[in-house]
C-alpha cells in the first residue's frame, strides 16, 4: 500500500476552488465510498466524494482528474452486489446521486429525460399518475438509481414479459473520463445512425463514462388485473420443472419467482410463519390475459404436483409475495452472505438447481436459493461463517472453490457468470474463462478508446 | 478510377486452391454485387465473389484478404436500401447467402442458432410449425437474409409493439477482419458479463466483422385473434394527428400503417382499385386483447373525422393490407425513387408531414410517404425523372438539395435520419451533423479495434 508520504500531492484544493463544498473529505462521505452491498468493504479511504449537481460537475471532476491523473470511481446510490462502485485510497469518488431532477415526461412519446441520481421507485412514482412506468424493476428499486440501473444492466423480477433495462433506454448523456460531453442515442424508438453507443454504454459499470441524462422508454401501465399464484412442491426439481414448462408453454407470466426448501426454511424463521416444507413458485399475472394466464399456469402447476393457492386481490396478492421480500434479510440473518446471480438456459434450472444441492453438500455450505425463473437467473446464496477482516469481507477458500464449481457447472449449461449484478470486482476472476481471451482482449481495446489513460474505475470488471 | 495495370495482381489463384468454386469471377456473379435495392449500382466490378459454405470458408476468405490488404464487402440476400453491401473495383465479395442451415431451435428456451444466410421468411415458415416466430418483419422478410437483418439491425411494420433486430438478438458468432472467430452474447435471457458487444455488432453494416452465426431470440406466436382496421381521413395532417393520439393512449396495435394522399392515389392507379381521396392509416390488433384494442383504436380515428372499415377475418385483412404492400411498386412504375428513412418522435409526426408537404411544393417533387406511425419511422419516396448514369444513379441536385432539407426538419424535430434502413452510403453525407464530431470521431476509432487495416466494407458509414 503506498502512503501519503511516498504519494504525489493532489491539489484538491483547486478542485474546491472551482466546486465547492460538494467536494466532501469529511470521515463520513469517505467511509460511505469504500462499501456497497456486497458484502465488500474497501481497505482504505479514497481521497474525496464530488456530489456533482449538474453536468459541469462532472465535467469539471473529470477535467480535474484527467489532469492529475486521478482515478475516478463513479456511483449512484451505492447499491450494487458486485462492488463496482467500492473506492480506495488514492481514487476519487464521482458520485450522481444528487442529480435527481427529472427534466420532461412525455406522455404522447412514452418517454422521459432524466438526471442519474434519481431513485428508480421515486421516478415510477411520478410516472404512474400519468399512466407510465419505467419497466426495470431491480429488487433494489426503492433504494437504487436510475444512473446504476443502466450502468449495471439492472435486470429484476418484471423481465421475463418487460425486459431488461437496455430494452428501456433510448438516448444517454455521457462524460468522458477528459470531460468531453458526448450525446448518445435518439428520442426516437426506431434509430440506426452508426453504431448502439447507447447499448454499448448500458452494463460497462463506469468503466467508460459516467452518465450524466437518460431519455428512457416508458411503457404504459399495464391494463386490467393482476393475478398472484403461489404453487407448492415437494422438491425443488420438480419446482424448477414446474417453472420450465410454464415458460415453455409460451403463457408470459409478467413475474415467476422460485424460492428453494432451504431458503423458504429460512424465510419461515425469520417471518415466523409456517411456510410448510418444500420449494414455493410465486407468479404473477398482468394486462388483459391475466385471468387466463394464470389458470393456463395453475394447470400446469397442479399437473406437476404443485400445491396451489392464487387470488385476484391485491392486497392478498402482496402478502404472499412478502415471502420473496424476506428472502435477502432471512439469509443476511443467518451470518455473512456471497450472493451469487448465474443465469442459465430456462430449460437448464432443474440441472443448475441439481448442480448448486450437489455443491452444497460436497462443501457442507448452506446454499439458500431463489431464482427468476422466468428467465433463468439464480441467485445462489453462500451462507458462512465470514467476517470483515482489514476492510474486506473474509471470503474462505472453500467458499471461492464452492463458487468456482457453480460457474463451471453453470458455464456447462449453456449460462453466464452474471444475469444482472455485473462483474465489479466479485466476478474479475472469472471473467476471462467465460469471454475467451479474443473478447476478452478486445474489451480492454474498446475500454481504451473511451479512456485511453485508464482512469474510470480502475480495476472493475478488468 | 486504378486500371489493371496499377494495381497490384492479387492471387485469387491462392485463394481459389484453397476454397474451391466458391470462388466467383463470372460476369453474372460480379454484376449482381454491384447492387442492391437502393437504386444505386457501383461504378464497376468486384474482384471477386466469395459464396461461402461455412464459417472457415469465411475465415480463409478474411485471412486471405488481410495478407494480400483486400477490401472485403460482406453480403447477404442483397436487399438493402442504403447501398451498403454495394462493391466495386478492386474489393473481395463475402456472401453468406449460402450458409442457410437452422441448426437448432428450441422450445423451451424459446431460442433457434441459425447461419445466416436463411431467409427470414424461411425462418418463420420453420418456426411457426413449433409455435413460434422470430420478430423483426422487414417487408424484404420474403427476400432478405436473417444475417443482413442483424447487421443492419431491421425494423419493420411489427416493431411498434414487438421490438427491433436489436432486442431478438441473444449472440452472434462474428469472424473478424484477420480471421479470427468471436463468440458473443449468451443463450440467456439475461447476461451482463462484460460489454455489449453483441449489441455493437448488430446494425455495423458489415464495418467491424462478418456475422457467422446467431442465436435468435423467439417468441410465442401471439394467440387469440386478429382485428385489421382501415381508417380513411380527408388530409394526412388528420390521419397523423388520429395515429399519434392511438399511440399516445397506451394501446399497442401490432401494426399501425399510414399512407399519405399522394402514396393513395399512386396505388389506387396501380391496383387499378378506387380507394378514394385523402390518407389512410392500416391498423392490426393481435393477442388476447386484439378485439378490445381494435375497438379503442376505433373510436379514436372515429372521434378525429375517419372513415372506418374493421374486420376479424384474417383473409378480409390480407386484402386491406396489399395496399400497403402495393406502395412501393406503385412508387417504382413512376420513375426513379430515392427512398428516405426518416424516424421522429410520435408526436412529432404531423408536424414531419407538414414539413414533407411542403418541401414537396418548394422543390417540384412528388413525394408520396408511408410511415410506420406506431414508432414514428417515415419513408419518403423522391420521385423524380433519373436514369443510371455510369453506373450511378443520377439523382439530380434539386433531389439532394430536398432530402438536405428534410434531414434538417426531421433532426429540428428531435429525430433521426435513418430509423431502420442504416446509414450504407446514402446517409454518410449527413452522419457527422447528427454525431457530431466526438461521436464521428470515437465511432471511427471503434472500427478501428475491431479491424485495424480498415478493410470491412470501406467507404460505408463512414
Amino acid at each position: 500500500m503506498t502512503t501519503e508520504a511516498t504519494r504525489p500531492a493532489v491539489p484538491l484544493e483547486a478542485l474546491r476552488a472551482e466546486l465547492g463544498d460538494i467536494v466532501r473529505t469529511d470521515a463520513e462521505a469517505l467511509h460511505e465510498a469504500r462499501a456497497d452491498r456486497s458484502g465488500h468493504v474497501s481497505s482504505s479511504a479514497p481521497l474525496a466524494v464530488v456530489e456533482a449537481r449538474s453536468i459541469a460537475d462532472v465535467q469539471a471532476t473529470l477535467r480535474f482528474a484527467t489532469a492529475h491523473r486521478i482515478p475516478v470511481v463513479p456511483r449512484g446510490a451505492g447499491t450494487g452486489l458486485a462492488g463496482a462502485a467500492i473506492a480506495s485510497e488514492g481514487e476519487l469518488v464521482l458520485s450522481t446521486r444528487r442529480m435527481t431532477r427529472v427534466l420532461e415526461v412525455s406522455v404522447d412519446d412514452e418517454l422521459a429525460v432524466v438526471e442519474p441520481g434519481v431513485l428508480n421507485a421515486d421516478l415510477n412514482e411520478l410516472l404512474s399518475s400519468r399512466g407510465l412506468w419505467w419497466a426495470p424493476d431491480p429488487a433494489s428499486r426503492r433504494i437504487s438509481t436510475v444512473g446504476g440501473n443502466i450502468a449495471t444492466n439492472a435486470g429484476g423480477l418484471l423481465c421475463v414479459k418487460y425486459g431488461v433495462t437496455r430494452e428501456a433506454v433510448l438516448g444517454l448523456k455521457v462524460v468522458l473520463a477528459d470531460g468531453r460531453l458526448l450525446e448518445l442515442g435518439h428520442r426516437t424508438v426506431k434509430g440506426v445512425t452508426g453504431y448502439d453507443l447507447t447499448a454499448l454504454m448500458i452494463g460497462s459499470e463506469g468503466t467508460l463514462g459516467v452518465i450524466v441524462e437518460a431519455t428512457l422508454r416508458l411503457l404504459p401501465l399495464p391494463r386490467g388485473g393482476v393475478v398472484t399464484v403461489k404453487a407448492q412442491f415437494d422438491s425443488v426439481e420438480r419446482a424448477a420443472r414446474a417453472s420450465s414448462v410454464v415458460s415453455a408453454s409460451g403463457v408470459k407470466p409478467a413475474i415467476m419467482e422460485l424460492l428453494d426448501p432451504l431458503a423458504v426454511r429460512n424465510i419461515a424463521a425469520h417471518l415466523g410463519a409456517d411456510l410448510g416444507s418444500g420449494a414455493i413458485v410465486l407468479v404473477r399475472t398482468d394486462g388483459a390475459a391475466a385471468e387466463a394466464d394464470a389458470e393456463a399456469i395453475i394447470a400446469v402447476m397442479r399437473s406437476l404436483g404443485g400445491v396451489v393457492e392464487s387470488t385476484s386481490d391485491v392486497e392478498a396478492g402482496e402478502r404472499l409475495f412478502e415471502i420473496r421480500r424476506a428472502f435477502h434479510p432471512s439469509q443476511e440473518a443467518r451470518g455473512a452472505v456471497l450472493i451469487e446471480d448465474v443465469a442459465v438456459p430456462r430449460s437448464a434450472l432443474p440441472a443448475m438447481f441439481a448442480a448448486i444441492e450437489r455443491i452444497s453438500v460436497t462443501y457442507g455450505i448452506e446454499i439458500p436459493t431463489v431464482a427468476h425463473a422466468g428467465d433463468g437467473n439464480l441467485h445462489p446464496n453462500f451462507v458462512f461463517d465470514g467476517e470483515v477482516v482489514d476492510g474486506h469481507l473474509d471470503v474462505p477458500p472453500h467458499v471461492w472453490a464452492a463458487a468456482d464449481e457453480l460457474f463451471v457447472d453453470c458455464l456447462r449449461l449453456g449460462g453466464t457468470l452474471t444475469g444482472e449484478h455485473g462483474v465489479g470486482i466479485l466476478k474479475k476472476r472469472w471473467l476471462r474463462d467465460e469471454l475467451g481471451d479474443d473478447s476478452f482482449a478486445l474489451q480492454q481495446q474498446l475500454k481504451a478508446v473511451f479512456d485511453p489513460l485508464g482512469l474510470l474505475n480502475p480495476g472493475k470488471v478488468f
